[in-house]
């Protein structure tokens, strides 16, 4: 039996105590069928810290960009902000289920260099927060040529690989792509991984982890020193990430109870998402993409122009103002599109699924007589 | 009894549960007899966030400076050359015990205005790290009065506050010297804690925080905007961090035991941080001041000639190589002056006192005997 030095008092090593980073490694070698080093993994304290050193070692100035899908979770917009950088916007495309055009996206890489700009990273969310898509394995693999071929950093967000929920789909990770391609040492990839996600959703104990592939050992380094200054992450955070990584396994005697107990949670969310998906598309002027995975969805609104002029009244965005009405009326929290990014002129909010199963469908209601009463007042 | 709502699984506020930021509260103002608000408290994975938070709050650019006082823990010089800033040193002064000269502060902040710098901050560690003094009360007055007339915000490195070893010596909060001076409201100040030090030296587990007063509600805004980039600071070291700040008080069950622990965990300390001073002291060539507080001794070393120049035969730094040959010849591990900053021309290293008490004796000797050697090969 391995230990941790100095058990969880001590401080570990800067990029997490070896036992730890050794599970979490067993882990993604079982996942890809690809073999994972320990020197290449960082465990972190969730995995926010992760891409903070990653966008300071990227971004030296206004020049240097990163491609961020447009919904995005705004931890991206914040660090790059935060490290001097520019957010070059890619839009996902909400009638196709917020597919991800990779045409697009080249055409994007060019236009910015057109215009002076330098395309450091490419930052994919998969699946997708708020929008909770699942890209296709063609799409993954085109985004991967696209970073290999432009030498373009890939950010890999796949905190959400453990829910998927869409019929025939499943997690794909980037790395495992790269590798099919014969391109793992070709892509600068870093893959970010939480378990504040999941089955166990274990947020307040900030565990997670990155791992980089076909990075130059001595950037592997200047991350390395990023880190030390901080010490290390917690290291309870630490083990539990390494057994989240490292479940007990086939043969185990817990593996049984394990299994069903993640296969109900994880079947709990997906009726949870059809849910609620359902609810929304039955409202007036809402319509809403299936969940595919992550834990969100991510409906567009289309509210009347007295409803706009409410919002713009008392100087807020229009989908602000009416999670605002929600709020007060139902004590329901939903985020505004606005604070994710949208198409200029379009109105969403992001909702969870994740309140118990047993109130998911008064949540609902209540959402849906709020909604019925908004649109009588500003029809 | 009060919950932390979502237990430790949860994300907590940004700025740390409510009922952790009260135990703290309730520590700060039983410390220094002067109240202490939970909006103005900021629990973190350990102190070294915090430090990040303001240094990215303090400095735009290159003409913004922090003086730092040299020797230095380099989380300061780390965290100033990430955001961009400029280290203005102030040194110590090692032949008074590591004593601060407020008047040589006051013309460093006017050489550096007239250069065209902006003080942005003054940072104080005390007790002293790496060099284990605590300040005077009237050292501290001046400083206090220098950053209220001058608008320098004053971070207060106080994570050593639990150990103060000196006779007649006790830790005094810059807060409460601000408040007797009438200038609570004059100073902006920042004063970090940790739970790896004292006598807990709790370092994996990553909790801590910091106190802003005298700081613009404004600014704590932006401050709180930073923390929450990364959700929270993991719960269960909030929760320690609320422990170590409100043990069991007198009347308690337990107070009896816990009292007793910590003192003899204190009492220990001092005895190492003689013992190691004493023979330090009698080695040829090294003269160390005693360890008022903190946990470490920082001896300065006459190297002869000889050692100076096979150290520069091999491109490192003369205090590097000793502390390099003291790691091969030992396996101690201490830590060169130059990793600290020192006048130019001297040579020191940081040790701990940490070993077990038992192991002190042993330690010192290996330290003796390699030493002897050491001078008799390059003298």
């Amino acid at each position: 039996m391995q230990r941790i030095p100095g058990g969880t008092g001590a401080y570990s090593e800067s990029k997490g105590a070896l036992v730890c980073r050794e599970a979490v490694a067993r882990f993604i070698a079982r996942r890809d069928g690809v073999p994972c080093d320990v020197e290449d993994l960082f465990l972190t304290d969730g995995a926010s810290p992760g891409v903070h050193y990653i966008m300071k070692a990227l971004l030296r100035d206004k020049r240097d960009c990163v491609l961020t899908p447009i919904p995005q979770y705004p931890l991206y917009s914040a660090t790059i902000t935060l490290y001097g950088g520019t957010l070059l916007p890619y839009y996902l495309d909400e009638a196709s289920g917020w597919g991800l055009d990779c045409e697009a996206l080249r055409c994007c890489v060019e236009d910015a260099r057109a215009r002076g700009q330098r395309v450091r990273a490419l930052c994919v969310i998969n699946p997708g927060n708020p929008t909770g898509q699942c890209l296709s394995q063609g799409n993954q693999e085109e985004v991967v040529r696209l970073c290999a071929r432009e030498g373009i950093v890939l950010l890999a967000d796949e905190v959400y690989q453990d829910n998927v929920y869409a019929e025939g789909k499943r997690f794909t990770s980037f790395k495992s792509v790269a590798s099919e391609l014969g391109l793992l040492d070709q892509v600068p990839l870093v893959s970010f991984n939480s378990i504040s996600k999941g089955a166990v959703g274990e947020c307040g104990r900030r565990g997670g982890y990155f791992e980089m592939t076909g990075v130059d050992a001595a950037v592997k380094d200047q991350i390395l020193k990023l880190a030390s200054i901080n010490l290390c992450p917690n290291v309870s955070g630490q083990i539990c990430t390494a057994l989240v990584c490292d479940p007990p396994q086939e043969g185990s005697p817990s593996h049984a109870r394990y299994s069903a107990e993640r296969k109900e949670i994880l079947a709990s969310l997906k009726r949870r998402a059809a849910t609620i998906t359902k609810a929304l598309n039955a409202l007036e002027g809402v319509s809403c993409n299936a969940a595919e995975g992550a834990m969100y969805v991510f409906p567009q609104l289309t509210l009347p122009p007295a409803a706009v002029a409410a919002a713009t009244q008392i100087g807020k965005p229009a989908d602000f103002f009416y999670c605002w009405r929600l709020l007060e009326a139902t004590g329901i929290t939903v985020v505004p599109g606005s604070g994710f990014g949208q198409r200029d002129g379009t109105w969403h909010f992001r909702t969870t699924f994740l309140p118990p199963e047993s109130e998911m469908e008064s949540v609902c209601q209540l959402i849906t007589d709020f909604h019925a009463r908004f649109m009588d007042e500003f029809r």
